[in-house]
């Protein structure tokens, strides 16, 4: 069975603290291992959540903050290290281009794995992976910044009893899910008989930004997205004036875009008790299934519906 | 009472582990808060170890490799971010240069606090602070390294009767420490009748070498010593391949300099148990005062003889 998780890695924003490492997460979906936003000490913390650095297949970075980018060059070294041989893409904003470029050469440690770059300069499609379509759109944040959704394409699933009833096996099956139908002892058995439409699952990481149409659109229908929750609603001027979110403005975003489970990070220090923006998340929205996840957590991708 | 005291806060080599985060030290003397080597996530440790980021005075790196040098820009961050009103003093091989300016420009996060760079070209003093000799010398690593020696300049102590006996006090005791000599009631009272020869402390810093005469000479007569024990005897070919001590090559350097107290650190994540190291050193220098540290570990410098 697929494993479709987010791994916490760390959940501070700019002040980590005793309990809390900087900003990182892994999504692990399928056979692609996501590291999303590595904050400095996400080499240490993947050791400590039992992620291995060389089974990291794509980074994406929201922006260019020290709290969100510090971490990659110990990852990228660790990579290496540990003799990942497949490449690892990159995703970043095109205008952090130079900060990229730096930390990929910011120690003599060697050369580190081989890395493609996808610098994103507009809202849209930026990748299409096996399975999983790769889209970014503009936040609104003090510096260029991109949330990021994944996709999965909708699919068919199969009814085990009427496949069963067809008498179809073995190759017959692949071939009637990828062309449409086959012909079994002189009738056509048409895909449509014995699958049903199964909906693809969709995720979404949208970090430090003002509350934006954008940040709605990228977590549209998530099965599970995750954003940051810096300040509580007695900060919002706060908020406004370092463009950050309130855990009310990520629980609006959430239920004005349908999300199915929310994941708040990304917390500003002042607050030693992480599950004060999940209360205030649920005063905003009753019913929202909101986490407000520590280090090291794992939430699993709500099962399909 | 003036504290002199080293506060460990990293002890892994290239590789973290659970209980090791990457090789990071700070010594604590006088007004002084040295921070030798900031690994990756040294700015947490610091919180951890109740160090204030805003308190560091001066920063010395032996080399740009990254498990040396990934904690700067976000050491260099918070002490901006916590308001240091003084300048900070950098100190770094000058092959490293490249480095240095790419990890104080590696994230759109601001410019940092006021930092003075001193790139070291050449074994020798470096700088000169209140009541401090700091100098370097060249190791044999795999990319230009120093080492670290600070030395206090040895002084007078004050031997309270005869000071006493004398009849002098309040500001003609400074006048006789700084001049040499006072009359008093037609008397010439010399420093040398009431003050003792008081020998300067030395600390030494000796990061990533296979066994040097360099090594030696920085910890010549120290009274703590912090040396690199990345193996064993037992793997002295790896040592030699990657340019770096066993412990009983720490254990070797620091009787034959005369060191009262060494401190070993910067493990392979192969042995999880540090007091191997430890237990190699004693075996080969009976009687050494040695201690393999652990990450938030404190250390006093040995009293004064």
């Amino acid at each position: 069975m697929s494993v479709r998780e987010l791994v916490v890695l760390g959940t501070s924003s700019q002040v980590p603290t005793r309990t809390r490492s900087h900003q990182a997460a892994v999504l692990r979906w399928d056979d692609e291992v996501v590291l999303f936003d590595p904050g400095e000490g996400t080499q240490r913390q993947l050791t400590l959540a039992g992620v291995p650095a060389a089974s990291i297949s794509r980074i994406c970075l929201t922006h260019l903050h020290g709290d969100h980018c510090l971490g990659l060059p110990g990852v990228l070294q660790r990579i290496a290290l540990d003799g990942r041989q497949k490449p690892v893409d990159l995703y970043f904003p095109e205008a952090g281009q130079e900060f990229v470029d730096r930390l990929r050469t910011s120690s003599a440690s060697g050369p580190g794995p081989d890395v493609r770059e996808h610098p994103v300069a507009a809202d849209g499609v930026v990748d299409t992976w096996p399975g999983l379509v790769l889209s970014a759109r503009a936040l609104d944040h003090r510096v260029p910044a991109y949330g990021w959704r994944l996709v999965e394409p909708d699919g068919r699933r199969v009814l085990r009893d009427r496949l069963d009833a067809t008498g179809l096996a073995g190759p017959e099956v692949g071939r009637l899910l990828r062309e449409g139908e086959v012909v079994v002892d002189g009738r056509t058995v048409r895909v449509e008989e014995v699958t049903e439409p199964r909906r693809g699952q969709v995720f979404a990481f949208v970090m430090d930004t003002r509350r934006c149409a954008a940040a709605v659109e990228l977590c549209r229908d998530a099965d599970l997205a995750v954003t940051e929750s810096t300040y509580l609603r007695t900060e919002a001027h706060l908020a406004q004036d370092y463009a950050h979110l309130t855990a009310a403005d990520a629980a609006g975003i959430a239920a004005e875009a349908g999300v199915r489970r929310l994941v708040l990070t990304h917390y500003s220090s002042r607050h030693p008790d992480e599950q004060v923006f999940a209360d205030e998340a649920r005063e905003v929205v009753p019913g929202l299934d909101v986490l407000a996840v520590r280090d090291l957590d794992r939430v699993e991708v709500p099962r399909r519906r």
